[in-house]
């Protein structure tokens, strides 16, 4: 009795560890060590860090999405590496290296699917977001079909779709997977030169890819696919770039407030206003430097602005109601990125070059916390597991 | 050492057990079973009930919030109970009888602080979101300042704010709990007879309250405090009321559409369309009874909508681009309540005279899962704790 007592006793201790103890997993979050290949795991509640997973590969351009219990996270790396991680434990469950070279993910509206966008091969697979298992494996082929581009701008979309784009092709893809052993692609060709990055709207209603090759953008109706591919914002590009861009902007970042959009200008020193009703631009904000993201606090009120070098040390934060820039902040060199919390009073920043990730209350702007991390880039929270189109 | 292994044995035994198994609360959710005084938890990912908490005393009417983390759900009772529950391990955490009448409470933005609105004696406390100690209690005096009014409408806002109106008095309240030892009330007075419910936008930034004294509506912009309230819609209201009025709609059930609102008319069987640009009625969708709920899909896309008896047996959708009914279904009678999953692609349904809940999917109107429940009303999931004003 005693050899069992002590028996059962090591063996509950084993399975309940402090990083196994019941917790929520809707104020939980990563931030990615790219030089680690590590993500820390956070949560916003204390604002502390509560663990570390690593191993996870090449973290360049690294990001995440959350399954919909908000428990796991799908880490998407650049070596095509996809890992799942249990957030809750701080364990990696399974990691996959899916294809030779690849580039940022989404999760399906039901969290049932995981899509990978690749580089190389060029095309978009399909994981079951529970075993990862290869569900569906679309090449990206073109022209003769011989031919396979690479993809970009991954994003899901309602009706358990995925809306991509080919580099190579010139093309925008559809992929309806409401049956996953049947995939339907619909295809828009020509939509215009090299697109090289693209962005949902946050209803998860428009598609809108940016053009390297051309100027303009090519923006995609999901609610009138029959309407096809229309070009706007002719001007947008870096054809108007007045200076040498340092960094082709985040589309990804693109703030949505009311009827505005705030879009990053390429090469010059400014952020766009765009009025989402007819597509045109309604405005142009003067900024510190070429702008990088461009992210909506979630009221809408506030944008808040990162830069490429040489003002990555710095963010501008615009009032979307006077369109005039009412803070500077200084944090140091190299801010890669912003996370809001879900509700917005705070932000979270990685400041790379400085070794750490800062926090700030968004209505006084006061630094309210900083944290040790290695090289942070991406930040992401659970909370996105909710969100159409993260 | 062996009592000791013994002891310890069953001190590890008693803290795990099947309900404390690890998981995620971003699926998880709760339904109101009145006759009961209980809840039942549930997940959304395989549509299944996971627990049951009961003793939660009146539940008529009754609603809930959740913590920033996901995993405690504050429930406000009618008989001024306020209980909180660990919906992760199904116990009842704590409850407490802070009024003789309540209707409804709030969660701040910060998710530390939990207000509820009195009846009797009329007013807003504010809790302590972890101990539920009383932090503030705010008596809505008004007149002579020996009068105390029903309070009613209550919502969170940006900015650590709760928001709400005076039924007696005829004012609505903006309470900044920025600094929570020091609640700093801004008064707004003869805002229009007897406000009896109200609603806040999805960014937190319009508080629209309806009234039952007079037609009209009464609307405060948060962002412009100064501008006072301005009264919109002035025919909304009984005034024009064609029919006898069965039941007031419930305005936080406001769909709001890219620029357009939809809502509920007064003793009419139709859906109104608002212009939220400039307050302005912009059309009528004829519906099959007195709408109750009118509530989007998260895309916006569609709303859909429930009734007052006699037609509570029916939903009807509105496709939110042609304004045109698309659907009707008949779960059954007594629907009281629809919650949307959070990324839209199933809608749970509690039809309360036939006991039970159904689980419809929102692209093709299917009924997914049915599951068993006493007299469900209020359908409330985890997702809402990363929501303004929810």
């Amino acid at each position: 009795m005693k050899r069992f007592a002590v028996y059962m006793l090591l063996v509950l201790l084993a399975g309940s560890g402090p990083a196994a103890a019941l917790r929520g997993s809707g104020d939980l979050g990563l931030v990615i060590e790219r030089a680690d290949s590590s993500i820390q795991i956070i949560e916003t509640s204390g604002n502390t860090s509560i663990g570390r997973v690593d191993q996870l590969g090449d973290l360049s351009h690294a990001s995440a999405v959350y399954s919909r219990d908000a428990r796991y996270a799908y880490i998407f790396g650049r070596d095509g590496g996809l890992s799942k991680v249990d957030i809750l434990s701080g364990k990696l469950v399974q990691r996959k290296l899916q294809s030779g070279n690849s580039i940022g993910g989404a999760i399906s509206q039901d969290g049932r699917l995981v899509a990978v966008s690749n580089y190389k091969p060029g095309g978009v697979k399909v994981f079951d977001a529970d075993t990862l298992e290869l569900v569906a494996d679309i090449p990206a082929t073109f022209g003769n079909a011989q031919q396979r581009s690479k993809v970009i701008g991954l994003v899901d979309a309602p009706g358990h779709k995925f809306v991509f784009a080919l580099w190579d092709a010139d093309e925008i893809w559809v992929l309806d997977m409401s049956d996953p052993a049947n995939p339907d692609i619909t295809r828009f060709k020509g939509i215009g030169r090299n697109p090289y990055d693209a962005l949902i709207t946050p209803d998860g209603r428009y598609y809108i890819a940016g053009l390297f090759g051309e100027d303009g953008m090519a923006l995609l109706d999901l609610w009138n696919l029959p309407a096809g591919v229309q070009r706007i914002l002719p001007q947008y590009g870096k054809g108007e770039a007045k200076l040498p861009v340092y960094k082709m902007p985040h589309l990804e970042g693109w703030a949505v407030a009311g009827d505005l959009a705030f879009v990053p200008a390429v090469g010059r020193h400014e952020v766009l206003v765009i009025n989402m009703r007819n597509w045109q631009q309604a405005g142009r904000i003067e900024v510190q430097g070429q702008p990088i993201f461009v992210m909506a606090r979630p009221d809408g009120r506030q944008v808040w602005v990162n830069f490429a070098l040489p003002d990555n040390d710095t963010i501008q934060v615009i009032d979307t109601q006077s369109l005039a820039v009412i803070k500077q902040l200084r944090p140091g060199k190299g801010v890669l990125h912003m996370e809001f919390e879900p509700r917005g009073e705070e932000v979270w920043l990685s400041v790379r070059d400085e070794n750490r990730v800062e926090i700030y209350d968004t209505a006084n702007f006061e630094l309210k916390s900083s944290m040790p991390a290695n090289k942070p880039s991406g930040i992401f929270f659970s909370a996105r597991a909710h969100r159409i189109g993260l």
